[in-house]
């Protein structure tokens, strides 16, 4: 049977136990739920997007999928940057993001239970109406799921003190590719009871399982933050002043670079404390006891690592405007591509290296630009050496394309031989597979590979991401 | 051939490979390593016990046991609890105990690599000296190694605050049982290239693959820490202390729990600040930028829920000798035994619950205790909700030793129906493998033992812990 025909009569049966608003089958809804933000990245089109109101209904599609060998792709707000939430030809798309509901805030024992479709700042903003904080704070919080968080072990600017998405995941409600459901993990703050599946599924990216219920830990409320702004003449002297705050003990909540030509990028779109022309910017944010002497303490590191311009907040509002400056790295970059014209897209890359490496690699990232005749926008979290260099080009020039292209593969492999690792946050998808490949070797490449079959054997659970079955 | 004529065969064949003193068959030194700390466990008599010095010498011995159909048994220092490195009969026993060196302390970049049998308490001390610490503190650590923690997944006493073992691995250097070598994980601090086999490993207890090398990551020293010591007339109100305290966003280092068997004990052993007949009691422990404010604020809130007798250290020398009624819960048990004749054994529990049900369970934990007319001493990791009853027992007596298995049973059974799990930190092993499979249910634990043929499809690296193939 074609899998155009096992669609067909899939969707039939699958018309007949969902509500009629839970399948969706016009073509601009298809097209709509074909992928997510990642550029480069293949995708096809569903033959049918559903969207489930509860497990009972997760656990009759898959069943009903996983009888009839249709593909299935989780899909959570689609804002991941790996292409591991794009569509396969003649799938069906499983959207979670209608499973919003936070099912139970738990102060006593710091903990929350929801559905996945929960987005992350609604989550958020609930838990601290408890005076309780979940940190993890991956730059689309304010569209992204909690299942996408999940699904791609998102980071975000505060895990360098706080941790990522999988540092919060006690437990996980699962629905297996034939329709089974299980559950991972634990209520408890401890937990050791057999192999850890829990961290297994966490940036398995809806290759294994579907998940379909989260139990995650919370924090107490953070305190409010104070932060500051240094730039510096030369990528070395914001290396050397990002080891000496490390080395002297600080926890900051945000320590974030920003390389000469983000900084300027800025400046031209408009920030009243950024000065144009530095080779790199740090933002520096700290929410612990009494931030003001722990910036007070930083603010001497970045001047005797050679700062020329620091600007340290008094208080809360200036404390703002300096992260806004990061915050406005996302439409200054918007706004440079919109004067180059209509052509322009971007790529963000996604490597994290070693710490002690990050200066150096920002310098080769410049080289690569330089050689390969394009911008190269680099910003990230500095204080766990995970870079985010943008690549802005025009898609309709094919030589442009084609260094595009090659950038993104030096940079890649730029990272890799400082000892990185391919994605820091982001995810494989189907963009990095290749790259993952190169990474693991033969061995743990054969074992990813043996856990995918182990857990979805007839390879219909979004098939293609992570790994090849 | 039947395994005792393999285990000859493979016995000559590592004599040609390994060093004399790295290949061991006295039968005082096989008797010596045929079993860990956990008692009620099984245990069998090792073929040979191999002390490897290098990777390779692993590597060799790996694929010659599996050329060979011989089980493999890795230990590292046998202080688990739960029987995860007991041998089997005629199996090899894999000692990494002589694997212990420290290869790289990198503070630049906080991590640490080592290889498996660095006692933990060494690892401790060494990145001291560079002015950073290795949290994790299980109750043996002066004596256990870092493989050990890792296949175990242990915990410890600062990890109210500081988290678990595993939250310090960053990757692995693995050998599998065919022995092939890989890597996983990274050396950086954020990483999601593939699915996390890291966290696969930790925790498995040995039985899918040998860690022989780890990455693990450093924090910044911990500050001089202040403690109180607090006793409580009822259950109820310590347990309304811990969440108080807990509610009010407080971090404590430590957060302990003494019941009124185990506090009495340290009593009739000897402390000056402690005194006997309180139903419970709280030992906490603040290592924060101001430890004397948190504890001013934490005496307030214990008196507040009732605490009859609260000591507040105003220096350290106080501050240790209220850690030292913690310290001295071992001894005194000892002491305890000691008096009640030759015969007296015990065993330590592990079960861990929601922190809420915390004084629910400690009181269930005495209505079994007075059920089954024993002395069941609780202490444990109030903070986290992870509590390890101790059932001090006559093994001479058959109806004591049975009351003690069935009291044992009683305990696990009410830690669940509470939400708990049956392990917060000593693992499965042999001990908990019934509990481990009605824990998990049916479908995971098919998954579980689909990773464990995944791993290890002949069954040959520690069979019979955690699951059965």
């Amino acid at each position: 049977m074609s899998l155009s025909t096992a669609s067909a009569t899939l969707l039939s049966r699958l018309a007949a136990v969902l509500p009629a608003r839970a399948l969706l089958t016009d073509p601009g809804q298809l097209a709509a739920h074909a992928r997510d933000s990642a550029p480069f990245s293949e995708y096809g089109t569903p033959a049918a997007v559903v969207v489930p109101r509860s497990v009972k209904q997760v656990e009759q599609v898959m069943a009903l999928a996983y009888e009839a060998g249709v593909p299935v792709v989780p899909q959570g707000a689609r804002t991941g940057l790996a292409g591991a939430a794009n569509a396969v030809d003649g799938c069906l798309v499983l959207s979670l993001a209608a499973m919003d509901r936070i099912l139970e805030i738990d102060p006593a024992n710091r903990l929350v239970r929801c559905e996945p479709g929960v987005v992350t700042k609604h989550l958020a903003e609930a838990v601290a109406e408890h005076g309780l904080s979940y940190p993890p704070d991956p730059a689309s919080w304010e569209r992204c799921t909690v299942g996408g968080n999940i699904a791609t072990g998102a980071g975000g600017i505060c895990c360098v003190k706080y941790g990522v998405t999988a540092d919060y995941v006690l437990g996980l409600d699962l629905v297996l590719p034939d329709g089974r459901r299980m559950r991972t993990g634990h209520d408890t703050v401890k937990g050791v009871a057999g192999y850890d599946l829990t961290h297994l599924i966490v940036g398995s990216e809806g290759t294994l399982a579907v998940v379909v219920g989260a139990t995650l830990a919370l924090r107490p409320a953070r305190p409010p933050a104070l932060s500051l702004l240094a730039q510096f003449p030369t990528l070395t002297a914001a290396g050397d002043a990002v080891a000496e705050i490390t080395a002297a003990g600080h926890a900051p909540s945000a320590l974030e670079l920003l390389d000469r030509a983000t900084s300027d990028a800025v400046v031209a779109y408009g920030h009243p404390l950024l000065k144009a022309g530095s080779a790199a910017t740090l933002i520096v944010e700290c929410d612990s006891a009494d931030p003001a002497a722990d910036l007070t303490a930083i603010e001497a590191l970045c001047r005797a690592a050679g700062a020329e311009n620091v600007e340290t907040a008094a208080d809360g509002d200036a404390a703002r405007s300096i992260i806004e400056a990061r915050r406005l790295v996302g439409p200054a970059l918007a706004a440079y591509a919109a004067t180059k014209g209509d052509a322009m897209t971007s790529f963000i890359e996604d490597v994290a290296v070693p710490r002690s490496q990050l200066a150096r690699f920002v310098g080769l990232i410049e080289d690569i630009a330089a050689h390969h005749r394009l911008t190269v926008f680099t910003l990230g979290h500095a204080g766990d050496g995970n870079l985010h260099p943008t690549v802005v080009f025009d898609e309709s020039d094919p030589d442009e394309f084609r260094r595009a292209q090659t950038a993104y593969d030096d940079i890649m492999a730029a990272g890799l031989a400082l000892g990185g690792t391919s994605t820091g946050e982001h995810g494989i998808g189907t963009l990095k597979r290749d790259w993952l490949e190169r990474e693991l070797g033969p061995v743990s490449l054969e074992l990813q590979r043996g856990l995918k079959r182990l857990f979805d054997p007839k390879n219909l659970l979004n098939p293609g991401k992570v790994v090849t079955a």
